[in-house]
């Protein structure tokens, strides 16, 4: 049976203030699959160098649940051999996990005919995700599989809108050398907002949507503001509110936490200022005493994909 | 000086789940203003017929303060002259003083020159809204004047947005012979919000944006759900459950309540269904003991606007 290679990006869940609601997929970051498919039922999976210590065990690990998930939706009796090659760090809050469920959900898919539809596949990925994580949400599944912005509008049942992308937006992606737990970052969320910061969000949430369904950056440069989640979590990243203001000084016209962190992100249409703002985030958090790891990058308009074959 | 003649629509705040963010200008009911310029300082003021019972002393009705606003922007040492024929009922939960102090504001600029930009109206109509409601939000007055639906990100500073129409949308709007008042429509609001509803209110209003940025009807269909306000302020409204309950049963995709009520609107694709649905609510009410009017009416594209010089 012959390999095929698949590329699954990273994802910024929330993207700021519509938590559990948006994500975007970006390019740079991402994690590479070879897989073929085996007459031999079952998902064989091994890693590459970079496994972060990840589970091999297929069923404990995203992508052989998810490569499991879609045999079973396509009523195959074969199998899938997965080698999988991490290109996004575990527990950083860059979709690690759903971008290896994603690339195995499309890759066992693919093998088998392309009969499922992205919807399915992001079904199949999410379900994964959540026997890893005990919770079913798809802000980093969704914009993996779909690329681009998406919207989640409902979890179960599953309906979720690609909105679109921000041609002239760069996004100066960092990974502090930090460890966030998701149970923590869970932990410190409010249980009941204020009326006032349900609306700001909620407004700020909207604005987003608009500017990636219209690509106009001077409408995200304005909406990048998250006063429900963003203040709780912060708390959790060391050096977060010395980069912040390090990132607004030097040009940023926002920066929040990627998904439930520790990654975080800032924006700007100048290229020249993205370079200067990664300068200036990575700086402040190594004067905190935090290595960190960054790059600028775009977004992904295309999402999970066939590299190879 | 020449009379000209000004049209305001009437508008639906909040657009369901987006409460104080999203709102929509409809056509079928609208205030008409006729106004001129007058050598004499001030703002001159009367109504047609028609009057509500609402004030005509220029500076306790929203027409006459957003005039005044308007000539003190402007540095005009002259006056106007309205005259107000309301053709949107006071107290209705449709945008009834927003359309008149629109109008006024409109007039004002014209008759001087149209030398304020939309989002200098904007702001002269809403604090006009503030003095007679003590509250400064721009979900009717910035649907009103830009016409379609608009986003208000924030309302100190101003930041409105318009964000498109949607040409294959019925709206159904029924305007039951209640009386809700503001003050009450405002204190059954909750002042904190479970994180589950926030995320859902603000999930289907980010829908709601995309459906009138691409406009995409289908999209509107399935994201009229209000899980925040409606559940609270549809008990100021007797006979509210049982006309929600006919106008799905009639085929609406949503029905939920006009900014504080007691009006409410549904909305369907088809205009046959718009006038059985239209049936339904209208007979629900009856039954419940309450007299309404009602009307299938479609987004207003144009906003405020001259209708004659």
């Amino acid at each position: 049976m012959y390999w095929i290679k698949v590329f699954a990006p990273a994802t910024i869940g929330n993207i700021g203030p519509g938590f559990d609601v948006l994500g975007m997929a970006v390019r740079g970051w991402g994690d590479t699959l070879y897989a073929r498919a085996t007459t031999q039922a079952g998902v064989f999976l091994s890693m590459g160098d970079n496994n972060y210590s990840l589970p091999t065990e297929p069923l404990k690990n995203t992508a052989g649940i998810a490569a499991a998930a879609v045999l079973e939706m396509l009523g195959e009796r074969g199998g899938v051999e997965l080698r999988l090659q991490k290109g996004i760090p575990a527990g950083s809050g860059l979709g690690s996990s759903a971008a290896s469920a994603c690339a195995a959900a499309f890759a066992t898919n693919y093998l088998y005919g392309s009969k499922l539809s992205k919807d399915d596949l992001i079904l199949a990925a999410t379900k994964a995700e959540e026997v890893v994580s005990g919770s079913f949400f798809a802000d980093n599944t969704s914009p993996c599989l779909l690329g681009g912005a998406t919207l989640t509008r409902s979890c179960v049942p599953l309906d979720v809108t690609a909105i679109g992308h921000i041609d002239n937006l760069y996004v100066v992606l960092v990974k502090p050398e930090l460890t966030v737990l998701t149970k923590d970052a869970r932990d410190v969320l409010p249980k009941m907002i204020p009326m006032a910061d349900f609306v700001a969000n909620m407004a700020n949430t909207a604005l987003i949507t608009v500017a990636f369904a219209r690509n106009d950056y001077s409408l995200f440069a304005r909406s990048l503001n998250d006063v429900v989640v963003e203040p709780v979590r912060a708390k959790l990243i060391k050096g977060f509110d010395a980069a912040k203001k390090a990132a607004l000084e030097a040009g940023a016209d926002g920066m929040t936490i990627s998904g439930s962190g520790p990654a975080v992100f800032a924006i700007t249409e100048s290229l020249e200022k993205a370079e200067q703002i990664q300068k200036a985030i990575v700086g402040a958090f190594e004067s905190a005493g935090v290595a960190a790891n960054a790059i600028v990058t775009t977004v992904d308009k295309d999402g999970t994909r066939l590299l190879a074959e």
